[in-house]
């Protein structure tokens, strides 16, 4: 197999091809919008398409133009933008599980805990993501998708969704 | 040792539970409020709990809603939101040193530095968080805590604290 | 060689030094100014030294004080702020390479794609970030820069950076 040739360049971008302007927006007003989505996840790990439910929050705010914030309340999942593609959906969920494996003598649980790897899981996910809004939609390519990952399920979790921007 | 089941569903969430609106907020007006905070940890490596010092900037810039945006200057540094329990944190600290070890022969290290490691573990660990605001407050859930993954301590450092949002 | 020291502490921040006003606007109009930046990189993969594009947006812009949203529309690519030292460069690209290595027989390459560790490198470099905008520029630290991270190169890709705060 053949070693990845890499581009290293620090001096600039040398595949730089223009710039264009894509929205400028100034009408006021400014509108926060903010819900919470409720979620049980039916095992105890998962990899969730989770677009579409935050696409609904984007509609339902109005806003034209700003930016999407998804987070959870909880320390135990996370959130990440790719591919809805299932094959890349199980390397992810393997590799993750290799990256930080499950069932290790971890010390944190001493406390009686037994999900120290879903910590690491979501250390390694991002516990947020933050989406561009433009012309009233997720401003996103053709295979993005924000997905929610879950590594303690089978209970109840709360996702905020924050939308910031212009109406 | 069993192997943990993954629930790998690219079609929808499967356990969506329903929505609520949390907070809507458009009075102006629109405030940025940015703080330096200033801190030399200690020892080389650290994880600490600097969750106090955001919420304080929160509370004197005022915004009832928004995001809180926290990043340090420095590139050998990180910010994750996560668990203060003890044992997480020994945890957490071994599985980095683990990805990204100290004292490997690093090209980096031919500038006179000994900190490769520092810059990876930073990579890992993100140069930034940002926090949604409500209702003045720190919008976290329950165990949701704000850390400061110092990588090459032993010296003055800067983390910005940006505050955006309504008055 | 020595274990590194870690400094865990999860009561408080030991080394705080104190905090000071950096900047509190609140002029309107507020504007969001949303550029596409056009890349195609000139091999498979690369770390790309991005930082000045993204400053030229922030100036035309005129944004004075705010956030500056960098992202990809792709998610095979990824952005990172880090220094822009040569051999830091290699150790990075050695060490994305190590922990999602390209040419395994992942499940995706069913689909007749062969760019499944794009997709992991991707996840772990982030597909965005958010930059702190203080005065008209980048509120950065001496070595911090924005690269973007291609993953998937050769052909034609595109960067949103949308720019919001007060004019």
């Amino acid at each position: 197999m053949q070693t990845p040739k890499w581009l290293l360049d620090a001096s600039g971008c040398p595949g730089f091809l223009g710039h264009e302007l894509r929205a400028r927006e100034e009408r006021l007003p400014y509108i926060h919008h903010t819900e919470t989505l409720r979620l049980k996840i039916p095992s105890r790990y998962g990899l969730v398409f989770l677009n579409d439910k935050v696409e609904d929050v984007v509609r339902r705010s109005g806003v034209l133009d700003g930016q999407c914030f998804v987070s959870s309340l909880h320390i135990t999942a996370g959130f990440y933008v790719n591919d809805a593609e299932d094959g890349l959906l199980h390397d992810l969920s393997g590799w993750l599980e290799k990256l930080a494996p499950y069932g290790l003598p971890y010390r944190h649980h001493f406390t009686g805990e037994d999900n120290a790897d879903a910590h690491l899981k979501s250390f390694l996910t991002n516990h947020f993501v933050v989406a561009p809004v433009t012309k009233g939609r997720l401003d996103f390519g053709t295979w993005q998708r924000i997905f929610y990952a879950e590594f303690d399920g089978l209970r109840e979790k709360s996702v905020i969704v924050k939308v910031m921007g212009i109406l």
